[in-house]
């Protein structure tokens, strides 16, 4: 068994975290922390959890998270990159779900999260979690950072093309759509029912603090510079991210063939037949993600469009599926959940 | 294993039947039938089952159900009276989720559904699914009828009252909202979503077919007659149903102790805390009935809020809960589904 | 033209006062106040303004609002009591959408709200707004009391039966659900998006401030005590309040010609034809009421199914109805909005 | 007053043009014609109308439309092409709300639609009626060809950057999202409220009806031809369309300055300030477009925010517009609608 804690687990990445390790055969619940709240019964707080999750979160200091073998933060950014370094050299491993350590470049994460890095030397050791890019340094990987929500959509959308080499990388377009979950359990009044619910809209198009990791991920599939325009948009709906994806194609070639032969043995990512258009309910509450590509008319521009649940391969599931393949365990362990729908 | 057919798989308590069949370790699908729609794989119609379910809708002449040792019918009213008596006596069990064997007064059934009933005699032997209080004669039925949506969460909510003879029979009121699922996957004007997104309106006041259902359910637990008041609504969410009952007590009594108490042992009833109110979505796409109580003001009402998830506890959960009690298996099997929340 | 001054333009009652003054033919609006905002145009904060409200919000202290011929105060409870003395007195007429004014006893104000009342002399003097109990002392008020959203919508149900006296006050039950804007526009966690969407849950079930208001309203009809249950819930829509009651005869009579008698020569109720449910979107952004009443099998049991936009005839939209009676205009002056729907 | 007649008043562009209509006050209604549904009152069918629209649905024979100053067809695609002739020869004008007379090459009309055209003769004078660009010529349209919801989003957004000549042509993206009351009011199952709630997809990506009539629209501004993908999506919400718009600038370009001059005296767009993120609940039940333009990190792409109301200036709205013009009334009267929200 594995004994895991869980730091900051108030949230909805923590929610969903307990979720699934609580019916994950391999997993030891330890601790689960939360500054605010210690002492509350989880399952009081989150009734859904109700005779599956009997802990109380305990204060930070109290969770001897030392004893854990891997801690999963569930925080906002900031917090991990400062408590990842006792742990580690304590032999516990460490998974963040925050962005702490997803950009390589110090400065760069500086300037789009507007604080200064408390562990720039884990950020160079830390393995970035998209399994079907870098499922073999993930392995041995000491600090995890899990994927943000929008950029494993988008960059499992983009990738086949770009690492084919067929994509015109100066001009990639990526217009995406996320369920309100996405902006997590705060309280404000932006994604208030009665703000969010029967409207749309965009947001953060001058610049979205995704958009760094996105285009860190292109450019590591490409080898070189790429142009990427990001526009995110808030949907009334709970869970779920469709990303829509525009590329010209620098060559012929058949894209159905590309994103089959590039997925086929990837337990998670599920390419669709051509003409098909995934709806983001195909995957809710899963692990999936899934995929379709159109070239309309017969042009030379691809549409990918890219579903996934954005609590679960957007961040807790990939989270899990991490853990899965740095613990040596079958990497769907404790996440073969069909999707719920309708 | 158990070797299982569903008769009509294309509605939703039929899909819904199949993410339960397809993660259950005990059964193995034979055969899913349509109408309309055989030939076409079953994950092309419910992409969420691509990877989960692979076969194909057969025709019903064509599906062999009488080599299973179960039938699951998810088909409309007046389906399984007609096709039930064949397969019973080939020894094949049967569980309606629909309502051909829910009422034992055959001419009441006939005036509420408006259709002569195909095989009366069934109707007489068959055991009415609902495990909390007919699990003895569950386990040797050879027709079961599943109980209705509303019936489910309003006669839990009920029931401890009743049984413990403290409630006034003569004025029952259950003022119920369910979510759209409940109307099935018909089209229809009324269940669309620009008709139905935003806005909450009562139907069937003047007289809906769980009436008879629910009425018959309390006439067993009181052993006599009941003055009930029955009002659906219908809330713009997907799935669950939010029972809100209220009950004048004949005495003074502990109700929260009373449910407890009556409830301690059931695996799939959770007696709330003290002051709790349910939410639907923390049953979301599980088989648990959550209940709290409440006497407003130390008075002599009684309300009780009981909810369920429509599509499980209110049919597919429910139905493969009585197949695990018909054939012996552990109750939950298949069943350990964490609530999905938020 | 009538000199308008609004206290406390952020909130949804705000905002919804806003768009109905906006083209109200007789209104100047002279100022809209704001603590926290001041200096920012209303357009900015509420784009669905922009073109229509030209104004910025003022701090309370440079309003003028002595400047005004009638102000409303769309703020939390406890602000209007405060200033409402100071505008009388200087011949300004003031309409309080809070709580302040609508409860006659002082101290069971107190115990509701849990703050000790600054004006009770005023709570004396002031009119209830309810037009279609109080017309004639609406004239001539200086501190009107526009009643709550729930209040509104189960007083107007349980009006003509009572007024009648064919009900059985003994056991008068409400079960009433209302969209999340009744909330208010607070940034809380519980009416986040992803805590209320698709879920729905009763609240507040021990006692709801709007109980002693409501029953106060009853008494006054009924001139006698009566016992009710009033039980509200959460339904993820933004707008509307629908009340279902439950009301036993006392004696034999047609419901639905007392009901249109009744209300034949209201502007704002509106008495569906027998055997109808009306929807809330029925109603929405417009200051309708509307009402059916129904016998289930005949029975002894009314139940009434009663209809309204929170925003509008709960709150705004009566405001400005009371506003029109007190000034002596058409009553439907600036309030002939068709709702939309769907 | 104007004599007017509605062809097909039964779905969400009818009853929203009976909205604008009933309280527009040079308006008469003449008729509202059903086929399906002749002798029923309007009323019934729309709640929402009760008080305010007191016709009955007549029988297209029994009409006698030859009466009105003007028709609007609100029905399917090939009804109008059918019916305008007689019409127009009798000095009735018609403005058709469906696609019959917004294609002008009458053989892509053919293929997009799949049936053949009855009246190519009125497609070559038929005036396409986006005021915004034909002002003059609907002043004296005899068959006015009302825009497509979709259309209208997309031609405003791209207008002032085509018209400029600052657009690189060759490859233009418009990623529009739509609410359900977008596909009408026919019984379908993937419109039903449990299909598409808490859901988002794509559809019509190989190809969809309204890009062949966007593509015709940015011809006309641009002068030569234009390279554009179309992809729509629908978003769990009733009403609104949100288009993003993604353009590569051939020159260095005040975009805000371009767009707030080319649009200054238009009474139904609204360019917000620089820096903006309209919602469509912004516009929700107005005749408003609102558009917002960026260039983000000041590159070389301009991404365009264009929102309204599917119902009003994507349908009827924009038809009463048209209407206006036509007859010579202020173009706003009937239309000066606050937009509801929350």
């Amino acid at each position: 068994m594995i004994k895991v804690g869980v730091v900051g687990g108030t949230g909805y990445t923590g929610v969903e975290l307990l979720r699934l390790l609580a019916r994950h055969p391999d997993v030891q619940l330890h601790a689960i922390t939360s500054r605010g709240d210690a002492g509350m019964a989880v399952s009081e707080m989150f009734p859904s959890l109700r005779g599956r999750v009997d802990l109380r979160f305990v204060a930070p200091a109290d969770a001897e998270l030392d004893r854990c073998d891997v801690v999963f933060f569930a925080t906002p950014n900031g917090i991990a990159m400062q408590q990842a370094r006792e742990l580690v050299d304590k032999g516990v491993r460490v998974i963040d779900l925050a962005a702490d350590f997803r950009i390589r470049d110090v400065a760069e994460w500086q300037k789009w999260y507007g604080m200064t890095h408390a562990a720039p030397e884990l950020v160079a050791e830390a393995v970035y979690g998209l399994p079907e890019r870098n499922r073999e340094q993930i392995r041995s990987a000491r600090v995890l950072a899990n994927p943000g929500c929008y950029p494993t959509a988008v960059q499992l959308g983009f990738l086949p093309l770009i690492e084919a080499g067929v994509a015109d990388l100066s001009h990639l377009i990526a217009d995406a759509k996320s369920g309100v979950s996405g902006a997590g359990r705060k309280a404000e009044v932006h994604t208030l029912f009665a703000e969010s619910a029967d409207s749309f809209k965009a947001y953060g198009v001058p610049g979205h603090r995704h958009l760094p990791e996105i285009r860190q991920g292109l450019v590591g599939m490409a080898g070189k510079a790429v142009g990427l325009t990001f526009v995110p948009h808030l949907t009334p709906m709970i869970r779920g991210i469709h990303a829509t994806l525009y590329v010209r194609l620098t060559q012929d070639v058949d894209v159905q063939d590309l994103f089959e032969s590039r997925y086929r043995a990837e337990p998670f990512v599920d390419v669709m037949p051509a003409g098909s258009h995934p709806e983001t309910r195909s995957v809710r509450a899963s692990n999936m993600c899934r995929i379709a590509v159109h070239r309309p008319q017969g042009g030379d521009v691809v549409v990918v469009l890219s579903v996934i649940d954005n609590l679960v391969k957007g961040a807790a599931g990939q989270a899990v599926q991490n853990m899965n393949i740095m613990f040596g365990l079958d990497e769907a362990l404790g996440l073969d959940i069909v999707p719920v729908s309708p």
